[in-house]
């Protein structure tokens, strides 16, 4: 079979580029209410009162639902400090203080308008260094009473803080050849897929049906329970096709508003945010300060690094930035051997909308700070920027700054392939005044969050898949899935399906994120289609009069290897099955293997080890206008280690769309916080997202270097394309302008500015 | 744990009693199409032109939909000779024409209006005898094309029959003591639940989604696709709350018309039946004549019986009618020990609405007829009629005709318990005038069709089962399989969910039909349900540092026997498996086992055997009133071997309900034809059902004699109540008036008929 390494086409790709397909925003229950939510509109303020009596008796209204009405703490899985509404503080503009359903979108927006809101302003904290600040304002004055998932430090204005340290950095410090330190500061970037958050909910027989295009139907069917305070079970998502996600949609939105006001109305309801609502409240990637310091020997060998990453979590922990506080440090020592190292992640509370999940999470930011300053070091010694970075590179059996030994390790091999599309000496030596070059090699996590798939045979042959992994629009589970299930079953793509994600239905799936569906939900739905397999196998050699281990199956048909007249179709085995051992199907499960690392130089630390670990390397070309500041991307090369590429055209796509987001993040994306802490860009108009005019000619090459755990040797894919394309990027600017940048986005004015300043 | 065996109360119960429960009658899509059909108001001509252009050009109308739509030759398994509209042909009043959808009903009904329709009249074949005469007109001149699942006796007018022959039949004829002969007729009954047929069609990615409240998913979805000449696995059906089926919902009706609209117009679509449509054109109950002639020893011994049925098709073979031809031998040769027998069952076109299934199928008139007519030889013998009953009951390790070895047979015991209830010797010598008593013991199937479901458990320890059964009202899936799943998981009851029905999801169940849901998908779902305890336990034995051996589940807790402070909840185990070996969750199926019988004794049998045989005894007490013919049932009595008791209320209910239903085709249910075949009775005035005013005291005995393939040794409990109860009741009015009653129902005209006529 050839079908597992083909670029299949996806049986959902028709619909939805032809628009026929329903997604999350097009569903709609006959009856359905409207709802809106009433948001704060200052930053920091007690609640003295809350009267909805007039909203409630407008025309067209049918229920308003206040913080009564949903009792429980939650937050993404480790810190429990958020309430769905503010309860007696509010804690920034944009928190949900009420929500009205309504027959009409504007009898909503009327009632909305009708609560009376009674406030005791409080001085807003809004900077993360004046919220860290010794007397700064506690934004959650109760943080000790909070339910936390792990032992960790916190406190204060503190959310979390997780630590690695490796060896003996002060001593390191002190033979170091050359000390150098940096800092560096980044934005806010917005995910903004197409389609907003929405969500219809109904009540029915003591339960809530929610369908809601998200990307972790476990995680809000999870956190509807938490925030309502009802039984996880009683809760049941259901996800239509998704219109973007890029990590937005991981958690929970605004599905509990239409469940708490269906429960009250008996009708279903939908709410739907409007595009201000999204950009100004729906978590985007934290805003962050990254400080280096960094032991080097005369050679350029890498002795020690002392850092810190201080990232913005906002009002409370409803999004994954606590989550994933420990990333940070794996990613800094995760690339380069440093054999001492001691590293801080520090996620603070500020009056700012929570921060949340966005594609690659704090990699992009981390691998920024690292190589701006690897590039500031090279400088200073006078070396090659790539000699520094091979020199220093982790190779096969060497180990993380965990202890994690990366025995698979393909940095070399992925920085020689990038050398091989684009030498390095011919670009560095070639390169005109304002022109820049650079190269950044990454070691990055496959999400080893665990999954379930079953897959039973229909009466025609063809094959379901019965699971709950969302299909973000990676193609992801309609073609890696599926490919890898109808290889395994000798079935044409075509003739294998999944069924719509439901929580009801699938089992537990760790959510299309990090990269994990091809690999967690491969992995499961491999392991059900070789029971299966199994199955078929059996009935046929019975049907056949062959032993098992003497057929094989393609194309629908059960074949005795060798003997072309002897052969069952698919289908008929099901049939005889059905009345001989009853209709065929099974059951498939996967949890990535324990991964040996040392747990005694982390604290804190939910993310403790790099499963499935990638591998790749980004070139970008750059040319600076020095008149305007304009940054022009001439050329961009990645080379990109998979494991083993299920369907090449799928991962080159989400390679060309991870450059360009990380193109948007690089040069011009940038969620702006006002006075108040709110969101300035609320508009599509004045966050300005990349579109094909800004892609450069993007080389991509797929390299793959098996993961022994992986469904046929597949790691993930799809996220890390936009990790490193702020850090080339920044370099190549550095190297055109020669100068550190030491913040994003490189607008034209901030490159400007740099020009015209000495930096280092 | 005592769950199993208890009255457990079902979940889906209080949403149905309070009229919460949203039924297929009750579930819109937003933007849902209105689709009625034209139908034939003539019983048997040629179509000569169906012109619709002005009917496709009116307001509101979005399609019509025309014998081009559906190619499809297809039947309820057996002989394929049903087109979903008629095409050159119309072979009853009822048979669909045309379909259109449109914005409204009205102006659906008004685009049927403007269809104009040519035709050629034909004679209308009505009559059964008539039907099977030398040179009558061929309902289906072109019978010999059409495609048959398997190898039967058919050709002009008789659609199918079966044969079964044991021993020497003309032998024991020559030496009978006594030789009787009777002809019986019995009627048409209509299953009239509550809910009509409706569906709610959408097509999208190339797939028919059907919303249909149906008794068996999968057959509907196969039916479809044969009908519309698409592939089984296009079509998906999801099954709502069920407003009752009664066997009338187990086959395809309106759905094919709303998956053709939907496609044609790109929006739902919905069809609902009025009540007319309803009576009028979805198969009931076949009219049949049942012939037996019977030699009898000089002591009652049965010596040999010739019996020949013929049932009333209708216009083709959509019903089940074909199907279970061969259960009358079955069921006429299963219950007394007949050593030589040979009987014909003949199932015959007629130009009349098709016939379909009716809980108890055929048994209800071959009971009726067998039990007149032993009642006729024991008063021919002068012998109490339940000594000559006992006598020749078949008793355990004895065969039925078909030769299949009834080692659990347990009828003795039934009527034994129905004699301790009411002893017959008080009943039958304490009889006044114009009253009567009987006594009718029978062997029954338990539909042996396959299961398949799995069993996933959630994050907080609860457990949901994702299966295709239907749950048609009778409890099965929502208390007896779920009560099953519960004990072996040692969950409570209220901790066990069923997802919806669903054939993307569950895999293939053989429908809600013939007692089979407990027996056949608890099987299925016991089979996961141990699977997955296994899974428990593995991780609890872990978590524990105990064998599995030594844990035992209860209340949603393992816990070492006999250590009270050693024990783990499931949801932990849930949560620590998860990282472990994946979330738990595993499938079950099951097919009923090889059950041996011989081959050599039939022709055309599609049910060769009875699965899980079944024994009951029923009793009544009658007075009919000599004024005016009326019967009224005084008292009644069940003895019922269900195998295992796993919700004695609900089999209870079963009973009930069974007994009342029977009573009604006993006394007064009866679908009449008129002059052109058409239903005279097509509405509930005239077709009159019977109402909790009709029911007499019943005391139902529940026996326990498990079946040793049955889950827990659960057998069908639901199916057979209805079944004896025209016969019992009959036999009763016989004693009453002295007089074999021939036809059904008993109304009183026909009672007082047969007091002022000697039948005998």
């Amino acid at each position: 079979m050839t079908l597992v390494g083909t670029s299949a086409r996806r049986a959902d790709g028709e619909d939805k580029v032809r628009g026929a397909a329903r997604y999350g925003m097009d569903y709609l229950e006959h009856g359905t209410l409207v709802a809106k939510v009433l948001r704060s509109t200052v930053p920091a303020a007690r609640i003295t009162g809350l009267d909805c009596s007039k909203a409630a008796s407008m025309p067209g209204v049918r229920a308003v639902a206040t913080a009564a009405d949903a009792p429980g703490l939650s937050g993404l899985m480790i810190v429990k400090d958020q309430s769905l509404f503010a309860t007696d503080v509010i804690r920034y503009v944009g928190e949900p203080l009420a929500a009205v359903a309504a027959d009409t979108a504007e009898q909503a927006e009327a009632a909305l308008a009708a609560i009376d809101v009674s406030l005791e302003p409080l001085e807003p904290v809004l900077d993360l260094e004046q919220s860290l600040a010794e007397g700064s304002r506690l934004i959650h004055p109760d943080w000790e009473s909070y339910e936390t998932a792990m032992p960790g430090t916190r406190g204060g204005n503190l959310a979390w803080e997780s630590r690695v340290e490796r060896g003996d950095v002060d001593a390191a410090f002190d033979r170091a050849h050359l000390v150098v330190e940096d800092e560096f500061r980044t934005q806010r970037q917005h995910q903004s897929p197409i389609e907003p958050h929405v969500a219809v909910a109904r009540y029915e027989q003591g339960r809530y049906v929610v369908h809601t295009p998200t990307q972790f139907p476990f995680n809000v069917r999870g956190r509807i329970a938490e925030l309502l305070g009802i039984r996880i079970s009683d809760v049941r998502v259901i996800v239509p096709p998704i219109g973007g996600g890029f990590g937005g949609k991981l958690d929970v939105m605004v599905e509990p508003f239409a469940c708490i006001l269906t429960r009250k109305t008996g009708r279903p309801v939908r709410i739907l945010n409007s595009r201000s609502e999204e950009l100004a409240t729906c978590g985007p990637r934290e805003n962050a300060i990254v400080r280096l310091r960094t032991a080097v020997a005369a050679d350029g060998t890498l002795l020690a690094q002392d850092g810190e990453v201080i990232a913005d979590n906002g009002a409370n922990s409803s999004g994954e930035t606590v989550l994933v506080a420990n990333v940070a440090p794996l990613v800094l020592g995760g690339t380069y051997r440093i054999p001492n190292a001691r590293y801080a992640s520090k996620v603070v509370y500020t009056n700012t909308p929570p921060t949340a999940a966005f594609r690659g999470v704090n990699g992009p930011y981390c691998v920024y700070a690292q190589e701006q300053h690897l590039d500031r070091i090279a400088r200073e010694l006078g070396m090659d920027r790539r000699t520094l970075r091979m020199n220093n590179l982790i190779r096969a059996g060497e180990s993380m700054v965990n202890g994690q030994q990366l025995d698979d390790a393909f940095l070399t091999q992925a920085m020689d392939k990038v050398d091989e599309i684009r030498p390095w000496q011919d670009a560095h030596t070639e390169r005109k005044p304002f022109r820049g070059v650079a190269v950044v090699p990454l070691t990055w996590i496959t999400n080893p969050l665990p999954a379930a798939a079953s897959i039973k045979l229909e009466e025609d042959g063809t094959a379901t898949v019965t699971c709950a992994g969302a299909e973000i629009g990676t193609g992801a589970v309609t073609t890696g899935v599926l490919q890898i299930v109808a290889e395994q079953l000798g079935l044409r793509l075509e003739d294998v399906r999944v069924s719509p994600t439901d929580t009801d239905t699938g089992g537990y799936d760790g959510g299309a994120q990090g990269s994990r569906t091809t690999y967690g939900m491969g992995n499961a739905a491999l392991d059900a289609a070789t029971k299966v397999r199994d199955q078929v196998l059996d009935v046929a050699a019975t049907m056949l009069e062959a032993g098992s281990d003497d057929l094989e199956i393609a194309d629908g048909t059960v074949r005795v290897t060798g003997v072309p007249d002897q052969h069952v179709a698919v289908a008929s085995v099901v049939a005889t099955a059905m009345f001989d051992s009853g209709p065929i199907g099974a059951s498939g499960k996967f949890a990535t293997p324990p991964i040996p690392f040392d747990s005694g130089c982390m604290a804190g630390a939910a993310v403790t080890s790099f499963a499935a670990p990638l591998y790749q390397a980004h070139m970008a070309e750059v040319e600076v206008d020095p008149e305007t500041g304009r940054v022009t991307v001439l050329r961009y090369v990645v080379a990109q280690d998979v494991g083993r590429a299920i369907n090449p055209q799928m991962i080159e796509g989400q390679i060309q769309g991870g450059v360009l987001q990380g193109i948007g993040y690089a040069l011009f994306e940038n969620l702006r916080l006002g006075d108040n802490g709110e969101v300035i860009d609320d508009d599509l108009e004045s966050y300005r997202l990349p579109t094909a005019a800004d892609a450069p000619p993007i080389d991509a090459a797929i390299l793959e270097n098996p993961c022994s755990y992986g469904p046929l040797g597949a790691k993930g894919a799809a996220e890390p394309p936009i990790i490193p394309v702020a850090a080339v990027i920044g370099c190549a600017v550095s190297d055109a302008i020669g100068t550190t940048m030491k913040e994003l986005p490189l607008t034209p004015f901030s490159v400007l500015q740099a020009m015209t300043e000495d930096q280092d």
